[in-house]
């Protein structure tokens, strides 16, 4: 993988959305077809043997490289939401944030029992709405779940790797990178 | 393209999300590989040649099969998505719902003069919010505007068609079908 391109790509922006914290924006890879074809070859490098049938993308940045790789897969696509999004019965999930709590949502006949599931994302920060999806998607038994980030944030006070302890995860780039 | 596994496949959510409207729920489609090849394909053919050079998806649905058609016809893919959650200098436009206004925001710098622009999103109704992101877009002076819909809802009463008259647009199926 083309990683420099990656990073080179990637746009900063500090103090958003409060002040200290660094945000990184996926939305000028996502512009960039070259940057799209970058991540998705890498994805399905990692991914394509794994008999993944169905990617989870969370809302909504997710769904952007979490469809592009359910297509390339031959896997289907389900939409993990926020409450109220979904018109049919579902599956759902509360987790505490920093301040107060969220809920998440899927469609309850969106994933079988048996399911190989990948999970898709763009950044692992502290780990607690992905953490939140895998218990989630525990609920339907599937066979597997596979967990995946585009970027991974690298400052100890988040814990991102900690929370996510036990599920098999991979992330294409670490920001800022490792020594 | 294969029509009739489509309409099979999509779920029809009656009442939904106020009674008396039939809510189309592409999420059935999202979750099966043979639905997502079928829509590529057709989307594919129509835009293979038309030198697309950004795909703008809206959120969020727009973002699944809008995602998978910009890395297809390698082109970029932009979110257009409600106020607050673009993290950098954004354009935005407002503009009136039945009840009350709605606000959509592109990133100021995600598409550039002369970009080829093909605007994606489920389901065409009344086309207020398809027309408000063509008109977004076409504050960034693109040499072409393209629209897609998944579905469209064939009901005098909501006059989309009428609402988009000067756009390019298609649509892969129309519910309920015309005779």
């Amino acid at each position: 993988m083309n990683k420099k391109l990656l990073l080179d790509n990637l746009r900063c922006i500090p103090d958003y959305p409060i002040p200290g914290i660094m945000f990184q924006d996926v939305s000028t890879l996502f512009k960039n077809p070259e940057c799209i074809q970058e991540m998705k070859n890498e994805l399905v490098r990692i991914y394509k043997d794994k008999g993944i049938t169905k990617v989870v993308g969370i809302e909504s940045r997710g769904f952007v490289m979490g469809a592009i790789l359910a297509d390339e897969l031959g896997a289907g696509f389900v939409m993990a939401r926020k409450p109220g999004k979904l018109p049919a019965e579902t599956k759902s999930i509360s987790y505490k944030k920093e301040y107060g709590e969220d809920t998440i949502e899927i469609h309850a006949d969106a994933i079988e029992q048996g399911d190989v599931v990948l999970i898709q994302d763009d950044i692992l920060a502290t780990g607690g709405s992905m953490l939140a999806v895998c218990k989630l998607c525990q609920q339907f038994n599937p066979s597997k779940i596979y967990v995946n980030f585009l970027i991974e944030i690298n400052n100890e006070g988040l814990n991102g790797r900690k929370a996510l302890e036990g599920f098999d995860f991979t992330t294409l780039m670490t920001i800022p990178e490792k020594e």
